[in-house]
């Protein structure tokens, strides 16, 4: 993938109202939180009419999944910091900033999904696919570089660092901090990643 | 700590008649989850009154908390497999199993504790004060072993392979696999924690 596909990959999927809508949503769901958030109170912010915003988001978790999935998707452009432990910091964290200004609205989030096959599937093809392949893209150039290994890549684990690192910012009293990023990546994923490295 | 020490911190904090409530929460949760849940469907089915019941945990949140550390504390023994890698294969299995039997109760355990601080602190004394201690016994066996270094372990991340798998188990749609366990385990655990041995 190119620095031009990995950018591309970023792309809003809605109409400039319609990223108005969600932008409106998100600052109102960092304000009141996810039971707080009504669509009504989004419409009349937006200066929109309810119609408009059910008719595009049927429910109030449609409606914040994608106010979630656009918000974060923004500020997830590709590092290029020419290193993989660079890339690996610096998604780290971009990661940890947006759990801990979204702490409540992921939770609710990912409550919804849980419970959701609708919500899962946008979760899945709207946000983790692209996460899926923003990771594989550093660590294709960390390969290309010669840093590491192709075998030493694990499918399965594509989501550690960033599953660590939400599971604390969410679920723990411990939130991660910088120097928790830094042991992630040079105590774990580092020496994971260059393990088959002679 | 020593093989019967920690064996005795698994010993439940309950009366009999306390752990037979907590276990009667427990099979309910599973079969009605926690939203479908009724204090009054806990003391119909133990034979026990509501006053019982309210007086020992006061909100259906602390009686959901304690029902789900009771249960999850029962199964958590110390693994003694001689090997630092067999140890976290069956902890990192027993998780997944857990995760597995109980993911809605965790989900809505998870949710109410984010929320309320008082659940938090109980979470975090009945719980994870537990759970630390486990890893650092089996960690610190490790060293005595002279399979790793003192040095190689991090405080700060040793809740790695628990809140990963925690993770996968209840918020993605790929819950770990068993294959799942031995990656994160041989391709990543092992390489950390080893990184230091020359």
């Amino acid at each position: 993938m190119t620095r031009s596909a990995a950018r591309a990959m970023e792309t809003s999927p809605w109409s400039p109202r319609e990223a108005e809508l969600l932008a409106v949503t998100l600052r109102l769901l960092q304000e009141e939180g996810y039971d707080g958030l009504t669509v009504d109170a989004v419409a009349a912010k937006a200066r929109a009419s309810k119609a408009t915003v059910y008719r595009r988001w049927p429910t109030k978790a449609e409606l914040v999944l994608a106010a979630f999935i656009e918000g974060v998707c923004q500020v997830a452009v590709a590092p290029e910091s020419g290193s993989l432990r660079g890339d690996l910091v610096q998604l780290g964290e971009v990661i940890c900033d947006q759990a801990r200004t979204h702490a409540s609205t992921m939770r609710a989030v990912m409550a919804e999904v849980t419970r959701n096959p609708a919500l899962n599937d946008v979760m899945q093809h709207q946000f983790l696919d692209q996460r899926k392949a923003l990771f594989k893209h550093i660590l294709g150039q960390a390969v290309e570089r010669g840093e590491i290994e192709a075998a030493a890549i694990s499918e399965d684990l594509w989501d550690l660092l960033p599953g660590y690192l939400i599971f604390r910012s969410i679920f723990s009293l411990r939130p991660p901090s910088r120097r928790t990023v830094q042991s992630l990546v040079d105590d774990v994923m580092i020496p994971s990643l260059t393990r088959l490295n002679r």
